[in-house]
């Protein structure tokens, strides 16, 4: 018996997203990464079959994470430093993590429409953050698209933050080598940046080593040199580096690309390269767990009830915490344990 | 009709416990810490009242935070300036807060044995660190004991670690101010020095500003200026300081005590000095709620038979992190929200 066939344009199925990602299909990858996004319900469980059949692709690459202020010259690096990697034939996907960009901070992925000439790369690929949600779950979209681009066959993943935001710890704990971009000199260049970040910092790269400037950031290089002696590394047996760069004319693109090496393959020999990787997924697993756990807790009804009269006593001294911790715990129904 | 009254040596209840703190009763107060640190299940309610019934007593006092690696001269600071304060009129208690100090790091309160001085003094009053026990316990006993000294009339409480564990970020969390004692300047003088400890300290002190060192003191005060451009300070308003002493000759002792004055009156000024109490207070409560969470979640038998499995397939890369946080959760029964 003949059954008509109707040809209709059809979502893909997991399956067919899988086969396009990994023979880098663009388009597939689009919509992979539009499924990792979605926040639609009857999504969800096709967006983690789509992660599990991705995962054994993934892994190969190298995963960088890029900071600065607004201002430090991160969209000019991205756009000056993909473009030369490209043209040595790597390819390179460029993420944002910045879950407050559609409201404030439009410069952040706003800027990627300015990156013309990285975006006219056939090597490149170029992905805004996705749009609202929070931290949590902005971060868990971008690792996971970062899981997709891998499959797809990218060399080199830049994933950027704003470096004032929340975010920046969360990135670190995805990439394997982390990057603070700082502006040469003027003394309040430092302004707005946040506790700890430079000790997130494998590489400090001064920006703007041009023209008038080259004097100031070979000072700014020095002084920072000094500073890293009173910091920790966050990478055992790898001394953060200073370098300098210019995106505009093209200087020391080559000494940032070798250092990623030098750092890449010492890594891999040490071995800490695979148990930062390993240990990274294991504290990914456990951040989702602890999130789960505090928003059943917080949403409790019982204890979002309990909660305001009881900062009121504690903030006014009329309880101790540990009293009103008990307090709110003998309002979570607990799980039975038998 | 009469009863015959047998006198017996007795456990001091709760109110005269509080009756005897507030009074300044030294024998009551170490009476009111002991019942505070019992890990006996049966003290755990009187100890709770205790707390509760002393809380509206407490709050007058300075509250300061001392770290430090192991050699920065902490013990002999603590000395030199705990008996000055005592001679200046002022009563002093010395806390420390270490729960590896009775295994390995005997260095850390087995010294106050040597503060022979400030042991002598009619003013100060100097608690070794509870023995044994998680951070978590040792730091909750700690600030209730801070709670008991203030409740006696202590006006200044200093409380100490040992700058290479886990436990500065806690004491940040409990004090009005956190000092970072510095050696002078042989360059590997930061040794073992933990991550972000920089970024905890209102005042960094260079120690051992005497005899031939009087020249590096003063060499490494202006390096760490300098480091500190480059740094965050963790209270609004102020910034850090960086000043010199010396235990052996007494030098600057008086500065470090007007620091200490000119901080909290700022603080009061600006009115951060209660903001960051009751803040305190509020991430106290939610810290030990989040424990208790994870505990109970962690002990959990499904989840605990689970999670070495799935932690095994998340290092070797056969599941992705999200759903092995989606098998986990599923193993622990959640409470019903009705």
């Amino acid at each position: 018996m003949n059954k008509v066939r109707i040809i209709k344009p059809h979502r893909p199925s997991v399956d067919e997203l899988v086969e396009g990602v990994i023979n880098g299909n663009r388009a597939l990858l689009g919509r992979a990464i539009t499924l990792i996004e979605s926040n639609a319900t009857r999504d969800q469980e096709s967006s983690r079959e789509l992660i599990s059949k991705l995962l054994p692709y993934s892994g190969k690459s190298l995963r960088i994470g890029i900071t600065g202020v607004p201002g430090a010259g991160k969209s000019s690096f991205i756009e000056a430093f993909g473009t030369y990697l490209c043209r040595r034939g790597l390819k390179v996907a460029v993420l944002a993590i910045d879950p407050s960009s559609t409201v404030s901070r439009g410069s952040v992925m706003g800027d990627k429409t300015r990156m013309e000439e990285l975006s006219g790369e056939e090597n490149a690929f170029i992905r805004p953050s996705p749009s609202g949600g929070s931290l949590g779950g902005v971060a868990r979209k971008t690792r996971e698209t970062m899981i997709a681009c891998e499959a797809a066959g990218f060399d080199i993943i830049l994933i950027e933050t704003v470096g004032v935001g929340q975010s920046e710890t969360t990135v670190r704990s995805m990439v394997d080598i982390f990057m603070l971009l700082l502006i040469t000199g003027a003394g309040d260049d430092l302004q707005g940046i946040k506790r700890g970040i430079m000790e997130l910092a494998d590489i400090l790269l001064v920006t703007k080593d041009d023209g008038d400037n080259r004097q100031r950031a070979a000072a700014h290089c020095q002084e920072l040199k000094m500073v890293l002696h009173y910091l920790q590394s966050p990478t055992p047996g790898w001394t953060p580096e200073v370098l300098t760069c210019s995106s505009l004319e093209g200087r020391n693109l080559d000494t940032v690309e070798e250092t990623l090496y030098k750092f890449r393959d010492s890594m891999k020999q040490s071995g800490f390269w695979f148990t930062r990787r390993r240990t990274q997924a294991l504290s990914w697993v456990q951040a989702l767990v602890h999130e789960a756990l505090l928003t059943s807790f917080e949403q409790h009804p019982a204890v979002a009830e309990r909660m305001p009269i009881l900062e009121n006593l504690v903030a006014s001294d009329k309880m101790d915490p540990v009293s009103a911790a008990k307090d709110l715990l003998s309002h979570f129904t607990y799980p039975d344990i038998s």
